[in-house]
């Protein structure tokens, strides 16, 4: 079965029933941007500023953020936006001169890995990063067959959208990439989960060689978002990891949504599985949304790639960018957002497993520190798809903003910021609980209408 | 004959008469980004702040930029920065939410080109949007051979490396790409070069399809930047878009080097030639330093791309990628910064005329509005290219900066902010006489050592 494409998007073709001034702007919107045009919601939304874990909207309306993990320190945070206006004002130049910033946020990176991966490359987007982790791996091992997951992405360039099977809307994986079941540990023995990863993986590294390809990497997201979020047992990535080295193939971790402290217990989500990645591409939250993202590698694996090409970013590796992400690093580490997230994480998934008990669509509840995975039970996948895409548009309705997951967008994805405070996940609950409740009270007939606050 | 790599770049090997300060900030910057590390001139540069066309190193001495085109209404122009801590602090948002500063930015961007091309894409890096251009032009045509010129630089994902010869340190253009001599009129009767290079542009299609690849695109930079600038005469590139046309292929103009009115007369370079491209991509100057891109099109491009993959860039498009590309067209428009590139690009390439009837060293002049190229003549290739070199950076010690242009680096590359005055221009003039006098002056022997200033 094919994923779910666009999960939580505004169908244009259902439109109408908006004010003018909503539907002139969609109208404008579709003009504008065409095909690739994409907004949340059925009744999509229209932001004017925000602050914290919030977001208003034109009417001056608060809706709590439950979903956006870019601004991953809070929206607006005065800290980095400080420091972005100041970078701004005194220097913005390439790193083809030298700047002390730029150096001090690279050792500042390195000394948050393991000591092997030496080298950094700084880029814009997780989608350069990854597009040029790909290459690196592809010179190094000498091969290009890549495994990822059958849901996974990893962002938007030519290479890249070749390995990120939720963005291909026909067909499947092109010949040099398997996407292979995600680690979906539900009714498995400790350990066993961990086993049949790695066969998955040795499966899939067999498959590539027998059709002649040649076997280059595992790209993976340690968290599994876009899949529907598999975190645990911690460890479980051990036995794949070690199956990929003995084949000659290197470990990519995109840590572009677990990374930064998210899964509350380490910066970055591999270390949670005791594994060492050959290569380690960040992004999303690294300048709480000012462009930035970054690969760090072992330095024999960066000179192979750049004995034949050279690589440059303009705008990446900026004195700004550097400002930016030294204050995002700041912030996290003052304001331990690492810790908030595992309490604020706790709490929540131990208080959706008690709404669970009580509304039978709510399935299981998976995740680690604030990226939080609950799935959706119906009669069907298609049912269960529509009864996500309910849940999510009524928590819309009452100004929760949350998001789907999963291959066919049947999880619930919980990702606020990282701020996001006990009361805030309470609120969240609340709001699950009632927009659950009036769903069976509409029963087996049509979905209720979700009645605007 | 290989292109000359990392034009302008320190060589680490030959270092070590700098001072500890410099020399311990080099070797911490060679650990860190390792093989990938490039940096400008023999004597690296470190700068604290800029301002205008000012950068200003540690100890407050003030260097003349006639190089940076990113920072392109000046660096750190006020209103831009004050749009970006503004915007920064009121709302960072993707573009999947409504927003009329995202809306009206791109109303403004299609205002300026031909009303065929109305869909806009944001990106993040003018790379991104070459690399969605290319797949673009893949779905639309069914072919996949691009043309481009020999030492074109169009960007640095894999994509977009394949067609950027100037980055391939070994070995030719990969199977689906061909590279065409540039457009050099030197010594051409009128109306020759238009037939010449259309003929290339023929030969080249002719020669993929005989290969077995079908044509896709020409993807070029109006002004041929890296090639060596070559503006001359407007109109010359009508008859190979018409060629690629007739072929079924789609014309990609990558403004990311002559877009934002860089050439005086009008804001997009292709313009300058009277063409229609299919697909128009743009980067580098849009936000002055922040990374801002787009890439536009007509929807039925577009659409054929949508059909089989989404396409959505997390950090694009936001209200404060918005906010900074708005505040530029308000600085270009409202300083004039196109009829400023006009008046001061038409004196400097006069100057440098006369400057090369005194220096025998000097050839052609080059260039529309403020993008000029100067050719450097000796003996040989290798010659002209060491003595771009040492030009280079006798600049670099008197304090301006220029860079080098050209498959073998032997042009002179000016393309200072647009904000570069006449009186800017003179001093670029009188140091380039100086340094260009010193060099005579060490006639056969060795070229002087740049003295320090």
């Amino acid at each position: 079965m094919k994923p779910i494409l666009a999960l939580n998007a505004y169908d244009p073709r259902a439109s109408g029933a908006f004010d003018a001034s909503l539907t002139e702007r969609l109208r404008r919107r579709e003009k504008l941007f065409g095909a690739a045009s994409v907004l949340f919601y059925d009744r999509p939304l229209e932001f004017l500023r925000a602050e914290g874990c919030w977001l208003f909207d034109a009417a001056g309306a608060a809706y709590l953020d439950a979903y956006n993990n870019v601004p991953s320190v809070g929206h607006c945070h005065p800290r980095v936006v400080a420091a972005a206006a100041r970078q701004l004002g005194t220097l913005n130049i390439h790193n083809r001169y030298l700047h002390e910033t730029v150096l001090q946020l690279a050792e500042r990176l390195l000394a948050t890995l393991p000591t092997s991966l030496s080298n950094v490359t700084f880029a814009c987007t997780g989608s350069e990063s990854n597009d040029l982790a790909l290459r690196l791996a592809r010179e190094f091992t000498g091969g290009h067959g890549v495994i990822v997951t059958t849901a996974a992405y990893h962002g938007n360039t030519a290479l890249v959208t070749d390995v990120s099977p939720s963005s291909y809307k026909r067909g499947g994986p092109p010949a040099h990439v398997r996407a292979i079941a995600p680690p979906d540990g539900t009714g498995l023995a400790a350990g066993e989960l961990a086993v049949r990863f790695a066969a998955r993986v040795t499966d899939a590294i067999l498959d590539l060689e027998r059709s002649g390809v040649r076997f280059s990497a595992l790209l993976i997201d340690s968290i599994f978002s876009s899949d529907g979020i598999y975190a645990d047992p911690p460890g479980f990535l051990r036995a794949a990891v070690d199956a990929v080295h003995r084949a000659g193939g290197v470990v990519i971790a995109d840590e572009v949504q677990p990374g930064f402290g998210r899964t509350g217990t380490s910066l970055w989500g591999f270390e949670r599985h005791g594994i060492e990645p050959d290569i380690v591409t960040m992004g999303k939250p690294m300048g709480n949304g000012y462009p930035i993202a970054a690969l760090v590698t072992r330095p024999e694996i960066l000179s192979a790639y750049c004995e034949n090409v050279g690589y440059f970013n303009t705008f990446a590796g900026s004195p700004v960018a550097a400002a930016v992400a030294s204050a995002v690093l700041d912030v996290i580490e003052e304001e331990d957002l690492m810790g908030n997230a595992r309490r604020v994480g706790a709490h929540l998934q131990a208080k959706l497993s008690t709404l669970a008990a009580r509304h039978a669509a709510l399935g299981a509840v998976r995740g680690a520190g604030l990226y939080v995975g609950v799935d959706l039970r119906a009669g069907s996948v298609a049912a269960a798809a529509a009864l996500t895409s309910a849940v999510i548009n009524g928590m819309r309705e009452r100004r929760v903003l949350i998001g789907a997951a999963g291959l066919h967008g049947t999880v619930l994805k919980l990702r606020p910021p990282l701020s996001f405070s006990i009361a805030h996940a309470d609120q969240l609950l609340a709001t699950l609980d009632e927009v659950l409740t009036a769903i069976e009270a509409a029963g087996d007939g049509p979905l209720p209408a979700p009645s605007p606050v």
